[in-house]
């Protein structure tokens, strides 16, 4: 150790050998489960018969995850801790899964892998088995909220799991491998936004076995002053805990977590009865053992336990080349089975004694089942935020400022279980009203001059998606709320681990034990029509695409094209639970379409007529204006007024689109529209022109098996854009409102010769625009302050 | 500064009048850059019509990148040192135009954008103008390889321009707001993978302007003493340059720049003639300037400079407000522009003395338009490395395995200008036999029993998606050729890199003297489908929608069904020219179909009939069985085979799809078929069960348009999986060729009655075989050692 030093042993002889008995019965469990499909406890000689035909697990981070296991129960019983164990290295199933059942809530969640020979036989057949359980610490495993199969956030997790539950210690190991990722990297600095007052503590737990798959890993073979120098400057004091005989290693690490629990509750009592604040420098442990320790040390001659042969399967012939198999007997029977197992396969009491009970015990922790205790929001009615709208665009505003100010009072009206993520950009994102509420979190230093700063700020602000993204995952799944926003560019930036996230929940929406949990609710403004100042880089909608490739149960897209229907959609998602919801909404000025009455009557329906803008009443339309998202919308309404002036008789009808998957057929969504429903709102055989706010593919994915499909044109992002005006960004994707009509005059039959001179004036329209953007910098001033007609415009938002 | 102590000037007062002059001039530009349309030099009273409409700029860290250009300058002249420049600060793009300017590359390669008063106002007005340039370091911007517009990649290309070229210093200005990022925080690891010998230099100057947008950033506000214990554990000598005096922060950067490079050429000397190895601590600079430095102190009563408030434009309201006006005026004025520009708005030459000539400008290095450096890569012959096919399906082996041995000597005939990027996973992915021919990279510490590591080794090994990925950038954008191979799930952990690289390169082929470099090439291994061991978490082969979306000039996606396919695309893919090429192909054994010489056939023509599988000649099929990607290409063979046993009378026609951009019309993309191509493929009326790698909504994407769109049936990924067997996951996804023969009776007029007994045979073989799998735990024989009738199986991979 090396910020304290073990003079004493901390264990006495007797603790030592529950404490070693404890972590055999977890290996051996371990590589029982990734070997044998009978004979579990060895009672007969092994056979081939009792392998399985398939080798699928990792030991090599195995025997550290138990380890640590094992030394965490006897904190938790010693010193009465609530916590939850976060393993990094994901791959380390087995040994999770092993605790799990040596606790007993193993058995409890699944009655038929019961705590007895036959219990063990099923525990060990099943892992990594079809119809069986997964190689990682998967949603199926209780206690977990990491399943660790794309290696980088276990610490993001730990720390949204900290984050106000005062009395909780989240205990994560971070494998080697995974240290080497982005988002693991930057996450050590997450301790600059954990209160010691309000929040819980995570303890780190650097597992330095060396290896990942066939390579050493960068932490282990750095100096290891550099090492320590790195964790220090990342506001860490390392214990290092380094060894390869056991009951040094138990003493050290015991002594190591004890230390280490006892500086965070000094740190916690500083902060919450003296108030202290300042720079706090957490303590974690470095725990460097071999890779596959106590597994074969040789196998064909060859060194595995402590190298990276030692990854997955040690013995890879058991069922064919008997030496492998008398290895693994041995390897086995090297950890006793016979002192830690009765007769009849039950876990002695006197070696079950070390794990802490109830709702003690990590994999029974509630806080791993955050659904048990998430209390739904109390939610202020969004409908007394209502922005005016006398008459559809007589009032024009800032949809998410106004959000802001329902979300601020959201805040306050939850001020222990509902928090704001975003990297940077709340203000940019003109959410400013949530700090008349409250802060943005900081534990670092604060200056005079610094803008709404506190320790105990409830906005999470980090210029790092992958940090907003992990840490709201960790609250969410630890029975929380919250709500990412984030410029719409940059979220693909987290595709990775939404996907993730989406295939946890997925499983968990399977587990009849897994309480729901509040949906992980994104909210993209500065969106790609609104980056036309800051260029090519910031413009791409395509978020949207990787989403609906994700299970139609867990996926919700809303595309609100104003204030009111923005507040909507908002209200709906922080009450729903499962869900992904994606929101793209503006943060610039536009024109207010809907009152709040229409607004909720809309979004009910998440598609409909909107009958003030279209003229075919009675009668079957010649087109379909078809728009999803808010400048879309507004380019088809201006669209709709040329047609007006210029194309009087032609019946068009506006139909907007808030819930995207009702385009998709009720078959394919539960959203999804029934097709009599579809085929009622956008005809059979009438031409459909569709402004769509991300890439035009996405309206064709979604509605090729409608009956009109083949009329659908659908204008949206083309992949062009630069620095320059919003009208011209529309105009460079052919989605401005002189194209649309360009697109009605080519579609509508008849059209094209009748209106080929108005068809030219749009043609003529556009060029003029263009040059005017190009001679003065803005856009054209019957472009900017274009208003529906019959309407003027006011200013609603303050 | 830390490291060295300045006790001696190191500027005489000369130098230092010179630098500073320079520095004065290049700010002087880069705020007439944000704000002014027309009175460039100020001759003439200021005028809000002299005022650009719309102020799109960021200013804030302008005035520090300015300084480190300067600096770096008098370096280059002074050491006659070959250097680019990275700003990772992208938004400072006034700043490293104004440089160029200064250099007069601008002048050089936009003829337009004169030496003289006429230039210097188009100069400013393009600026963030439409029909001008973009606001960030983007691809116009001569001497940039790295935008900025997503952070956090600026490490990363700058260690990749590094590698292999030993005589470049890469001058990488890292912004504290970026260090918060996940790839940023990973990438100071970078150094690992460097060898002092062989690769260049990276200088990394962290420049702590201490805010982002609204906040802080974390490196400026934790305790200097962390700052540094940070930097060093992560191998770097920091110099710190703190201060608000520009005199005083001239002398000290200039010594710590100067101090900087000596000890680069002193460990790079030390490497290359002495041979040293080991641990090196690389000198790095840390700025602490005030954000918005010699701008606006305080505007409207509220302190600007030094504040988050500098982060765009310090005074918003000039056009309007008489006192921002005057303010704007008293600003560049205080740079004393008459002193740095003559009459004829030319810069001074005793100013512009300070600026290296030739080449030898940052702007005008040749690494920094790679494509001019470029060698075309010396090819071994792919068809060398045929596997013998005598009939198909006749032999079996791993595609990547072979795939690995025409890499290794790829490698051998390039041994400067070729590398392998992965995460860990060359030998996962059956690539080994690179290790013929070099080793892993890697400068730390080396183990008796490592395996094939080197400091010299040209396959780049990390556990980060991100690093692979940015190094590879930084390694074609400086003219050189690579490979990044990685699982398939994990590639997301890149989308938002993979977007901007094409948005990147969409940019760059509109750029005439931008030379074309090297495709980026990506090999998803460990695919969807033979991640059954794995489990869900590694199952997703959703990276082809996100590529799709990108211009179809840029984008390619093959789908090669056996080894000799793989071998000619992957030639395909390196000799070709600013694409990003995405090949998915398997590693796991699976039977060979075609010949070297069919397979070239087959890959040039990109989709076509294979006739023996086929027995429609000479009439129109009954149906048509396409396929694209390996595993479905098997089983629908494998259905085939179920067919002609069972159904002998239905014509089946198969279409394989190498090239999937074929199947998108010739209007939307290079490679797309014309109708008349596609119709004679796949009829235009016959049902089409089209079995896809990938999520299946993207063959109907890329075909909606198609005249017999409307019989296509898509099977492939439902986002269904676990840890199972292989057949099992395409079971769960109905993708088996049980399922397959059940889509044709279904879909084939007649069938569905005439054949209802096969059909629920395929129902019991599928229940069967999951059974099968349920007991056993792995496929049944007759499924995993089905051939295709009439051969016996060989293995020719070794």
């Amino acid at each position: 150790m090396t910020a304290g030093t073990a003079e004493t042993t901390t264990l006495s002889s007797s603790e030592l050998a529950l404490i070693d008995a404890y972590w055999r019965a977890a290996n051996y469990l371990s590589v029982g489960q990734i070997y044998l499909l009978d004979n579990p406890l060895l009672r007969r000689p092994l056979e081939p018969s009792d392998i399985k035909p398939r080798l699928l697990g990792h030991w090599g981070t195995t025997p550290g995850l138990n380890l640590v296991y094992a030394h965490m129960n006897r904190l938790i019983r010693a010193r009465d801790v609530s916590a939850i164990f976060v393993a990094g290295p994901g791959h380390g199933g087995p040994g999770v899964v092993a605790n799990t059942y040596l606790e007993g809530t193993y058995s409890e969640v699944y009655p038929r892998v019961g705590r007895d020979t036959e219990g063990l036989r099923r525990l060990f057949r099943q892992f990594s088995f079809p119809g069986g359980i997964p190689s990682h610490v998967a949603p199926e495993t209780p206690g977990s909220i990491h399943e660790g199969g794309e290696l980088g956030y276990s610490m993001l997790h730990a720390y949204g799991a900290a984050f106000d539950n005062p009395d909780l210690l989240v205990c994560c190991v971070v494998g080697d491998g995974e240290a080497e990722t982005g988002p693991l990297a930057a996450s050590w600095h997450s301790n600059k936004f954990l209160d010691p007052a309000r929040d819980g503590a995570v303890l780190p737990v650097l597992h330095l076995n060396g290896y990942k798959i066939a390579n050493p890993t960068v932490l282990a073979r750095i100096p290891e002053r550099e090492l320590l120098l790195l964790l220090e400057g990342s506001g860490y004091t390392p214990y290092v805990v380094a060894g390869d005989e056991p009951a040094e290693v138990h003493q050290e690490f015991a002594r190591a977590l004890e230390s280490a629990y006892d500086e965070i509750r000094a740190i916690q009592l500083r902060a919450r009865e003296r108030g202290a604040v300042g720079p706090v420098s957490w303590p974690m442990i470095v725990l460097r053992t071999p890779k596959g320790w106590t597994g074969p040390r040789e196998v064909d001659g060859r060194r595995v336990e402590g190298t990276f042969r030692a990854h997955q399967v040690p013995l890879s012939e058991v069922r064919t080349n008997p030496a492998h198999l008398e290895q693994l007997r041995d390897w086995m029977l090297s950890y006793q089975p016979e002192e830690l197992f009765d007769a009849d396969g039950r876990l002695r009491p006197q070696v079950a004694a070390l794990a802490p009970s109830g709702e003690r015990r990590m994999s029974a922790n509630p806080h791993a089942n955050g659904g048990v205790l998430m209390r739904p929001l109390d939610l202020p009615d969004f409908r007394d935020y209502e922005v005016d709208v006398p008459a559809p665009g007589a009032t024009s505003g800032e949809p998410t400022h106004v959000l802001g100010t329902w979300l601020r009072d959201v805040i306050r009206a939850n001020p222990t279980n509902f928090r704001l993520f975003g990297p940077d950009e709340t203000a940019s994102n003109r959410l400013s009203a949530v700090f008349e509420a409250t802060d943005r979190a900081w534990d670092a230093e604060r200056l005079p001059g610094d803008d709404h700063l506190a320790p105990d700020g409830r906005v999470m602000e980090v210029l790092s998606e992958h940090l907003c993204q992990g840490w709201l995952e960790g609250y969410l799944l630890t029975g929380r709320h919250g709500l990412f926003n984030c410029y719409e560019a940059f979220i693909h930036i987290v595709d990775s681990m939404f996907n993730q996230h989406a295939k946890w929940l997925k499983v968990t929406r399977q587990i009849p034990w897994r309480a729901p949990i509040a949906s992980l609710n994104y909210l993209l403004s500065s969106h790609v029509w609104r980056q036309d100042h800051n260029g090519f880089s910031h413009q791409d909608p395509g978020f949207l695409d990787l989403v609906v490739n994700k299970k139609a149960e867990i996926i919700r897209v809303y595309l609100p094209p104003d204030t009111n229907t923005l507040l909507s959609v908002a209200d709906h998602c922080l009450r729903s639970r499962d869900y992904i919801n994606v929101v793209v909404a503006g943060k610039n000025p536009q024109p207010n379409w809907l009152s709040m009455r229409e607004a909720i009557a809309h979004c009910t329906r998440g598609i409909g007529v909107w009958e003030w803008a279209s003229n075919d009443q009675g009668a079957e339309p010649d087109v379909v204006l078809a728009c999803a998202g808010d400048v879309p919308t507004m380019e088809t309404l201006a669209a709709v007024d040329l047609l007006r002036q210029h194309l009087p008789e032609v019946r068009v009808r506006v139909v907007n689109v808030v819930d995207l998957m009702r385009l998709q057929s009720d078959t394919e969504h539960p959203h999804g529209l029934p097709e009599r429903e579809f085929d009622a709102l956008f005809t059979v055989d009438r031409p459909v022109v569709f402004a769509f706010h991300g890439y035009p593919p996405l309206v064709h994915r979604l509605t090729y098996r409608r009956t009109n499909h083949a009329n659908f044109h659908v204008r949206g992002y083309l992949e062009e854009g630069t620095t320059t005006t919003p009208f011209d960004m529309v105009m460079l994707n052919d989605l401005d409102r002189f194209h649309l009509v360009m697109d009605v005059i080519d579609r509508v039959p008849g059209l094209a010769v009748r209106s080929a001179a108005l068809r030219q004036r749009m043609v003529d329209a556009r060029l003029a625009a263009r040059l005017h953007t190009r001679e003065y910098g803005e856009d054209p001033p019957e472009i900017r302050d274009w208003t529906w007609p019959g309407v003027g415009h006011a200013e609603v938002d303050d």
